[in-house]
This record gives C-alpha cells, sequence and structure tokens, in this order.
C-alpha cells in the first residue's frame, strides 16, 4: 500500500508549543497559573515543553495577583495572535466581539485555539469551526462548559459510540449556590444573591447566569456535541431562577423534591425536546444532591445507559484545568485529530428538529394562588381533568388563624404526566377564573 | 524549519479500521453488535470506516445470541492475531496466560491492542506496555475500569494537568448491588448473594469480586493512571465483602454510614496510602448514595478539585461504549497520541514508595463482641485512649429480655482520627482480654 496511513504517524521532534494568552483575568490567571509552576508535570504529560510565550490584556497597569516573571506582556493582542512564534492561542477574554475577531486572526495565522467562551461558541460556533477547518486548525473547548468538569471530552470521545438519548444538566454553579442556599438555610432569592455575590460566587451584574442565559449557551454547546445540531441558543426555551419565590421550594421539599435550574435535552420521536428552567428533583437523585457551586450533568447513551459526570464549574483553577487538558492535546496531536473529524457546526441540515409541544410531555408542580372559598379546587381539578391532566397529590394549608378571611391562599398540584400544550392551555382557562388571583407557577418534573 | 511538527499531520485517507475480535461472550458479543448495528454512527465519529474483519472464539459451534452475520468466526485466535489484514486486535477473553500471549503476538504483528482485561493490564502491565512502546502501536484500555464511564480518558487525558491527589472509587458492581440490597432490605449476605446470582449480577464462582481481586486490579491500573506508579496488585492491602456481617451494616447506618467497598488512593506527605476495603461513607455524599450495579469514581486533583463519575460499571452495552470508543480513538490516531506520551507502566523506579502504617490517619467503626457484664466498655475505652485514640461516639444496646445473661453482647465505637498503627496494636491488646470473645470488626471511614 502505497496510501498515508493514519495510524502511523512520524516520530515526533520535541518541540516546544508556543503559547499565546490572551487575557489574565479569573481564567486567563488560573492557566498562566498552572503553566508557569507546573512545567515539568505538563511537559511529562504532553510529551514535550508548553511555554508561555505572550500574554495580552486590555491594560498593563492594572495590579495583578499573578506574577508572569519574564513572559512579556502587551496590550495588543492581534499582535499576539500574528506572532509567527506562537502555536496556540488560549481566548479567556470572553464577549463575542473583539473575542470573535481575535480568533478567526489566529485561525487564519495558523495558529489553534483553545477557548473557555461559551457565548462566543454559541453564538458563532459555525463560522470558527468552518475557518478552523479550512485552516486544518484545532479549537479546543473544555473550559467552555462545566469548569473543571470534562464534558467535551466525555460527549465528544468518551462517548462517541452512543447516540445519546438525553442529558440533564445542572450548568450554572451561581444558580446552584443560590438554590442550595434558599432550600437549605430558607433565604428569599434576594437575600441568596447577595450572599453569592459577597463570596464570590455571583458577579455584580448576575442578569446572564441568574435569568438562565448562560446555562443556554452551554446547553448549546452540549446539544451540538451530543446531538451534532446547530441550534441558537436564543431559540431555546428558557426560565431562570430570577423569578423563583421561597414557597415553591418549600412545597416542592414538602412533597419531596428540590428545585433545580437544569439545562434538559431530550431526543424523543418528534424530535429534540430542549430547555433551560427550574425543574423538580427527588430527593436522593444524584441531580437533587449537587449542592453549592457545583455543576454535574447526567447524560444517557443508547450503549452506556445513564452516567453522570460531577465537579466543579467555575473558579481559576478548576476552569485551568480543562485550558491547559486542551493545550496538552494540543501538543499531543489529538486535539488537532479530533477536529479533523468531528465537524462540529459544520451542517446546516440539523440532524434533529425541534419536538413540537403537542408531543412534550412530562409531569408538572402547579402553584395556583386562589381565594380561600369551598368549591375552588373541585372547578381547578375539573379543568384540568377535561384536558386530560390527572392530579397526583395536592398540598392546600389553610391561610393560618392570623390571615384576613379574604387573603388569597396557596394550592399546590402534582400532575401525572401530562402534554404541555394541554397544561398551558388548562392554565389559560384557570388563570382567567375569579377565583384565581395570580398566574399561577409551573415548573417541570425530571424523571 | 524542516523537522516534522507533530501538530501539521499529513492528510488522511479515508482507510477502512479492520478489526479482529477476540472472545465473543459478554464484552466481546456487545462490542460485535455495536459495531455491525452502528456502522454509519461509527465510520461519521472516526472519520472512516470500522470494519469487524474476524471473530475468534474457543468453540464455534456453540450457541450464540449473537448473529454476526457474514463475519468470518474461527477458533484459530492466532491467526486472527497474524492476520495482514487486520489492523487492530480486541481481546476480551479475559484470563493473563493465553490473553497475554495474543496481546504480545498482535503487537509483534504490528497491531493496535483493545481490551477490556484488568488483570492482564494489573499482572503483565510493564512487559505489555513495554513491547507496546518499542513496536510504535497503542493499546487502549478503557472498558478495563468502570465499564462504560470513561475514567482511563479522565484520568489519562482529561484531567492531565493535574496532579491527581486522592481517588475513592466504587469498582465492582456486584459488590456495590449485594451491599445495596443487604442495606436496603436487610439480607444476609449469602442471601444477597444467591439473589446476585439469579439476576446475572453475580457469577456463578464470585470470589474474584467478592474478595476485593476485581477491585484491586483495577485500583492498580487507576494508579498507574493518577500517580504514574507501578504497583503489583498483590501488594494492596485487600479485604472483600465476604466476611461482612449484616449487624456492622445496620450499625453503620444507625450512625449515619452507608458501608461501601472502595478502591482508596491517597497521595499523603509519606507516600501513597492504597487499599481495597469495605469502608463507612457518610450518608448524602455521593459515593455513599450509588445504589446497585453501579461504579463511581471519585478524584481529587490539585487544580480541578473534587470530581465524581458516575455509571453503569458492567454489561455488554456499556462495557462494548467503552471497547469502541477506544476502536474510535485508534481510527482517529488519538489513541496512538496517547500511547506515545503516557509512558504507562515505563518507569522501574515508581513516582510514589507506600506511606507506612504509622503514618496513616483515618476515622474507624470498631465492633467489640463482649461480655454483658459492668465495666467492660470503661476498660476497652482505657486501652484506646492509651494508645491516643479517642471516643467519637458509642452504640450499646442491651441484649434484649430473651437472651441469656451470658450471651456477648456487641460493642460499636467510632473514633475520632487515629494512627492505623496505633489502633492495631490497641485491638490486639483488647482482643486478648477475658471479657472480649471474637475478633473485634474495624472498618475505616472515607472522609
Amino acid at each position: 500500500m502505497t496510501t498515508t496511513r493514519q495510524d502511523e504517524e512520524p516520530l515526533v521532534v520535541m518541540e516546544t508549543l508556543r503559547i499565546g494568552l490572551l487575557g489574565l483575568g479569573t481564567v486567563g490567571g488560573g492557566a498562566a497559573r498552572l503553566l508557569l509552576e507546573q512545567p515539568d508535570r505538563i511537559a511529562r504529560r504532553a510529551g514535550r515543553p508548553l511555554r508561555l510565550a505572550a500574554v495580552a490584556v486590555r491594560d498593563r497597569a492594572k495590579p495583578r495577583t499573578i506574577d508572569i516573571g519574564r513572559v512579556p506582556l502587551t496590550n495588543d493582542a492581534f499582535g499576539v495572535v500574528a506572532d509567527r512564534e506562537i502555536d496556540v492561542i488560549v481566548e479567556t477574554i470572553g464577549g463575542t466581539t473583539v473575542a470573535r475577531e481575535l480568533v478567526l486572526a489566529a485561525l487564519a495565522a495558523g495558529k489553534h485555539v483553545v477557548t473557555a467562551n461559551k457565548a462566543l461558541l454559541a453564538e458563532h460556533g459555525p463560522e470558527i469551526f468552518a475557518r478552523a477547518q479550512a485552516a486544518g486548525r484545532a479549537v479546543a473547548f473544555e473550559a467552555s462548559v462545566g469548569g473543571g468538569v470534562p464534558i467535551v471530552q466525555a460527549l465528544g470521545v468518551a462517548l462517541a459510540a452512543n447516540q445519546i438519548q438525553s442529558l440533564a444538566a445542572i450548568l450554572n454553579g451561581t444558580c446552584n449556590f443560590i438554590l442550595t442556599r434558599m432550600t437549605g438555610e430558607g433565604l428569599r432569592y434576594a437575600d441568596a444573591l447577595s450572599e453569592a455575590q459577597r463570596l464570590g460566587y455571583a458577579e455584580s451584574d448576575p442578569t446572564l447566569d441568574v435569568d438562565g442565559t448562560d446555562t443556554a449557551h452551554k446547553l448549546a454547546i452540549l446539544v451540538q456535541l451530543a446531538f451534532e445540531t446547530n441550534i441558537r441558543p436564543s431559540l431555546i426555551a428558557r426560565q431562570g431562577i430570577d423569578r423563583l419565590e421561597l414557597a415553591d421550594l418549600t412545597y416542592a421539599g414538602e412533597l419531596g423534591y428540590a428545585v433545580k435550574l437544569l439545562a434538559l435535552a431530550r431526543l424523543t420521536a418528534s424530535g429534540l425536546d430542549l430547555r433551560v428552567a427550574p425543574t423538580l428533583v427527588k430527593r436522593g437523585e444524584p441531580l437533587a444532591e449537587v449542592r453549592g457551586p457545583y455543576n454535574a450533568i447526567r447524560v444517557v447513551g443508547d450503549a452506556v445507559g445513564d452516567t453522570l459526570f460531577q465537579g466543579r464549574g467555575a473558579g481559576a483553577m478548576p476552569t485551568a484545568s480543562a485550558v491547559v487538558a486542551d493545550l496538552i492535546d494540543v501538543a499531543t496531536g489529538r486535539a488537532q485529530a479530533t477536529s479533523r473529524v468531528a465537524r462540529l457546526w459544520a451542517d446546516s441540515q440539523p440532524a434533529h428538529d425541534f419536538a413540537p409541544a403537542n408531543t412534550i410531555k412530562s409531569r408538572y408542580y402547579l402553584r395556583f394562588t386562589i381565594a380561600d372559598q369551598p368549591g375552588v379546587l373541585g372547578r381547578i381539578a375539573q379543568i384540568l381533568g377535561d384536558s386530560g391532566i390527572s392530579i397526583a397529590s395536592v398540598i392546600q394549608h389553610d391561610s393560618g388563624d392570623d390571615a384576613p378571611e379574604s387573603s388569597p391562599v396557596p394550592l399546590v398540584i402534582m400532575t401525572h404526566h401530562a402534554i404541555q400544550a394541554d397544561l398551558e392551555s388548562a392554565i389559560a382557562i384557570i388563570d382567567r377564573l375569579d377565583v384565581v388571583h395570580a398566574p399561577t407557577v409551573r415548573m417541570g418534573v425530571e424523571d
């Protein structure tokens, strides 16, 4: 045979892999620290030395907690990207404008790219991976989802023999910390958020975390890996934790459930069911017991069955663990091998459509706010029943001796499996009743 | 520059990867099924087709549940290994004699090897990996530990930037099933074992599972990956579940703990602390809640922090998921890249020594069998105290109205952290007391 065989590669020269780092914040600073503090360990595992050759930051004068020694520090990121002495660019600056330009420029200059930027990949994946493919360069992104949890590797490589059937994941440590404190300590949302900010688990503007945007970006990346389907994150049905009331966490607890902000993807006969939403998970199930700023991803594959991956979803060193793993993969050539075959974001025709709402089934938690008078439960049960929705359990506490008789009271219902479209139309009818005083709260139940 | 760079590889020819499969039992049958039923999926993820080219079994006439169609079936395994039309050998026959010869012959014939054989790697790793290195061929073994859980990939690749600090793992689904049934249903060991055998979770001769040998083999492989240390499995302190009494699971439960057969590896200042033993894990901790035939591995790394990997540890299709993932890695060249740099089992000088017993600290569960008379608890507490062991909690039930007054009674003590060597010498003294009627049961507590 005269063809070149992929599994018989030329002998390797122990050449140093030279790294240009963009950004020296939490993620960039952690990656720099690991590269500078553990050169021997990393070289041993990469088969050759990795050298931090240049670091670009916006403001060179800003005080830093990390000492990068003699590594050149510049504010010219485009200069680093164009530098012929650099083999791979690590992008940790975030955002989707300058970061996009830098990543595209790096690929055009023949460099591999390692990035932690989930928003960039979720929004511009098709463009970036098309350019990488054309340039024959790798884009590695383990750090973009799950922090130190190697879920990108798991879905893209280790479980590659499977058709993934479902994902259910806690992907935002800020939200999970807030929910843990609300559930465990009975804190209201605003107080738990303040505590998260004080402890550094939430940013001063937490909007993208708590409204579910960050989780939707990460889900879009996981859906690409697991289902070979390119989905714009803005099209994923999304609900955050910012409007959750403590009462619903308490009632869920009485029913034996924890409330978690889940990213959900399920391959059904009628297509992909995707959503980001606060969801009830039975206590004792692994996802229900994930506490504090941790991430966890439950993956069900047709061969492997159900698996769980759990760890720290954010923070300097967990994320650095993922960034440096990607750099080692570039140094060994594994990242290039993966990029050659994976064809990520490459298909104009998605492998799967969305499942329509009239095919999606779930059990539901419902909280009605009703007038404290006889017959209301009966009327609501009747409307639900007319839509084919049956009731599994009910919580109705009396309003207490202190409450004025006219105060509305909560009525909590857990349904059996119901079709989402049927549930929504029943609730639309119920919310128009004169004995219903506020929009009905609903959450799905993860089975 | 004229050197060949590792990250600039020649264009790939879409050549079929031809597979010779040795064995068609649970693991081999599952791998054959996945390869034959999902050729398109696997080719897409491997970048080229994978073809099952030959299958070798001991007895061609034996009835099979799997139909391998037109794939040649032979009883000449050495013929398959020597076949020039085959690129990679999948070894699923088990054992350490013929399997060793076949794997060495495959490497000598220039073939890559994928194996699920933990005993073979644990016993003959140095020889096999030295031959693979010399031949420039890959040995991939994801299926050897954790079934479908990609823990080999995680430790060898995804967490490569870390110094692993500790592992705590449930690696034998048979034992975990038996312990789950004993704890949950109050079954005695022998009855839970019978049930496991009836359900196919335990073999007719379950010795290697229940005495901890299988877990020790798997731990030796994980220690090689995590600590770059070559340890003979026979040197790992090992205790199985075959002498566990239901009473100890019940008392552990009263104290808030589950008993799990754990493989433990911890890097301490004085070396590696390795053991396989029934161990108390606090209820609510993820490892305590792993039920039935599942595996779970807790990994702590210096950068990533603590992570958990969980899934089905055995069975045809979960294990096939791992075998075919390895085949895809061979097809893409990733397995070769990993084998080139990993230098597994290559160091004659282990990276770490064993930690001596006088440096190992743990909390301990102790069950004494004592005479039902005043003062015994005091004497035992005194001896423990003299050895610097302090008591955290005590359970002493009375012996019940029906018991004859002379019946010995159990005394359960949970200690604070104690040095293992001190504990052993205190127990040696206690077990010689005339008021102590049976050897003291002890188990460590995983913190």
